[in-house]
């Protein structure tokens, strides 16, 4: 294995497609969103990214079968744009790996003529989010006027200054190759996996690249959820002790 | 030195062999089950593999001489299979070196053919083990109907979502070379080196593999821990103190 | 990207330039020095430094825009030195990025003929500091009388033994090319930006290279910390809780 | 500068010289014992080795100059052996730096036609050392056996499994090279610099090279650090609060 490895399955072709990435990270967001649109677009695996700067384990699916930590691109047409969609199980857990791993993705990127990327995320605030809100940052001044118009918030005090990770690399890598770029990060504890701060970002996308898809299975999710939230809330005022790590572990 | 330094001792002809890797790891379960695979076949040793991902340190043996953190590799026949068997010192302690020396390891697998890799260790469950039990995972669907037959568990839950280190990555980047690879995990607490749980993982070995084996050796080993832990659950009913670390790492 | 890469935006012609550098450190006194010389000097610009041994994020400017991690070089003229002044948003954060990037800098500087080079920085006591001092260190004897001359202390004992980081690095690797180079450590309490630090700092600065520079900003902004000092004091003194991290973050 | 860097001062002549390693670690022991031999023998310094493995920070000398993190390699004659001698600030700071400075220093060792090698340190026993020993490890049978002739304690269960850094790689790769090697371990309670300890491993050395040397710098250091261990001792029973740790690093 190469430090980084390209199983490719099949060439597409797009036109000036939007790179949406939604690797793990707080919250889930990200990876929400992409699986959502992945979902309900049907969209096709076109590439399985490889490193050993992801963690040197495998993951247990539930038919007791193991695959390797990757990245995953997908394939889609949505009505006016095509789509390409990158998820994963991992980001790099090596500083380099992080830069090394996203330089590469921006070489795909421009291979298919990626025109703009919308890295997707969760901002963790510590406490139950009362107001559901997008944070956003780009890597052009045209692009943050452009996003306040689909109700992107754009804060001089926040992301709190630093974007981590493959959402924000996408952004400054991406900049040096003058690729536009636009980060949406949904307000969220930082406890939970979080579909309503998934849902809340999700609308973003609708709204800027017209896509016409069905958000109810977020919606469920998202209700499911709350449901779970409003538990931990009640657990809380009775003065619980703390539920334990593992509980959690088992929500998200 | 090599990052990855192979010492070949000799060269043996072999019959599509079954690789069992039985490295280091939680409750020693996969080393002490390749140990007493080696001791009661007689197993010889054909080459060492040193790296500098293994700790900057040596090991000092019982007459005085030292010896670097290595990994080995034995050959044997049993009955029905020739048989490679992997154990050692250690793993890797860097990120990248957990795939390189696994990468390593496949290369030496498939010059010699191996058919089958079987990786043995324990999951440790934060408590005694009420009922002996091994868990499984596979890296391919029907090896895991296979290894059911023989007793092995597959839950949906568990081994809980991830394999780290070379019992899992031998699975995952099998899987790449289409090696067919499964592991075998010994329920464990976690907190002693178990030759119970290694008793039950040989046992499906001596069942998949048909080996024709003597277990007395792990059974007297298990039963001197049994003592051990009976002791253990005595102090803690008697409310002692905890028993200190060194201790438990003298029993080890 | 290159393990570093240098985005040069203009070539100067410099008449064998003093270099400063004002990384970021302890109480940012290096920083806080270095932007107000390129800030009333009007210095230019001439090249940003990218690397992976920066940490893998993007910072979000006020008006939302995002830049990856960067070291940069400006370039001025004062009276008497032509200068370089290296800053930037972050050091390195490899061991051994930090040797390849001071490497890399040294080359730069040695291409532009620099004949000196001033580390600055913060020597933290973890205590309020009474009077204000500025200790130095030096790659050659004759720069240790030299400084004496100027002010600046040479202690036995301090700074401590070792100088970490770039300020350090330029020094002890700028000496094996014999390159004459001096760290200048502004006493600071170590909790807070200091820009009463950063004053006592560019004051030797200006008695050793005859800087004509207006020194206000510095002060206001001295002035304005001193009160946040004031209130930090009463706050202790009245026996509060202790000031939580994130508003001392605040006032950072 | 290269990832290792040898800077040669001069070549000498050696008639297979015994190299005697003695490189900052418990205790301080083995350096203080390889300082001791340098200054009484007037051992010439034949180079120095930096490299981006060692810490990245300059070091500050009592005159106010600095230098780089370095080891360095002294020669000279006693009455029966050349000596080679390491000594230097530090070890490496990454797991594989460990692997290349002592593969590197073997490279020297045999272009010197090094015919044995001592690695000198301590062996932190957690508690005041009552009746001082060297314990030992070697990397030949023969060895072991030699060194037991001069008072070297072999022990089963001691220096505690594994020895770590170069006191140990020299000989684990030593080994490789077939060059013999042998470890001396003084006892030492692990908190403070010992020259007693450093004294008890000297006389092993006397005793088996045959060295005739002045011991009586290092019997005053020792005698000195008697006084301040009687303190503590006092302070101890009179439970004084526990000695800060800022003062204990003073001493050292």
């Amino acid at each position: 294995m190469d430090e980084i490895e390209i199983h490719e399955f099949k060439k597409v072709k797009l036109n000036e497609p939007v790179l949406l990435e939604g690797l793990p990270g707080v919250g889930n967001v990200g990876k929400l969103v992409a699986e959502h649109i992945i979902h309900e677009f049907k969209a096709e695996k076109i590439l399985e990214l490889y490193s050993w700067h992801f963690p040197p384990q495998v993951l247990v699916e539930s038919d007791g079968t193991v695959r390797l930590c990757k990245n995953e691109l997908y394939a889609c047409h949505s009505k006016e744009h095509d789509l390409l969609i990158l998820t994963g199980d991992q980001q790099s857990v090596t500083n380099e790996g992080h830069y090394l791993l996203v330089e590469t993705l921006l070489d795909i990127a421009e291979r298919y003529g990626v025109s703009r990327i919308y890295t997707l995320g969760g901002y963790g605030i510590g406490q139950l989010v009362e107001k559901q809100k997008v944070l956003g940052a780009a890597n052009t001044v045209g692009l943050v006027e452009e996003m306040k118009q689909y109700g992107v918030e754009f804060r001089e005090e926040e992301p709190g200054g630093s974007i981590v990770g493959a959402s924000g690399l996408l952004l400054g890598l991406g900049k040096l190759r003058e690729i536009p770029a636009v980060c949406l990060l949904g307000l969220t504890s930082g406890y939970l996996v979080d579909p309503k701060s998934a849902q809340a970002v999700l609308e973003i996308l609708v709204r800027a690249l017209h896509l016409e898809i069905d958000t109810q299975a977020l919606k469920d999710r998202a209700e499911e959820m709350e449901k779970v939230v409003e538990r931990l809330k009640e657990m809380e005022q009775a003065q619980m002790p703390r539920v334990r790590e593992e509980e959690l572990g088992y929500i998200r």
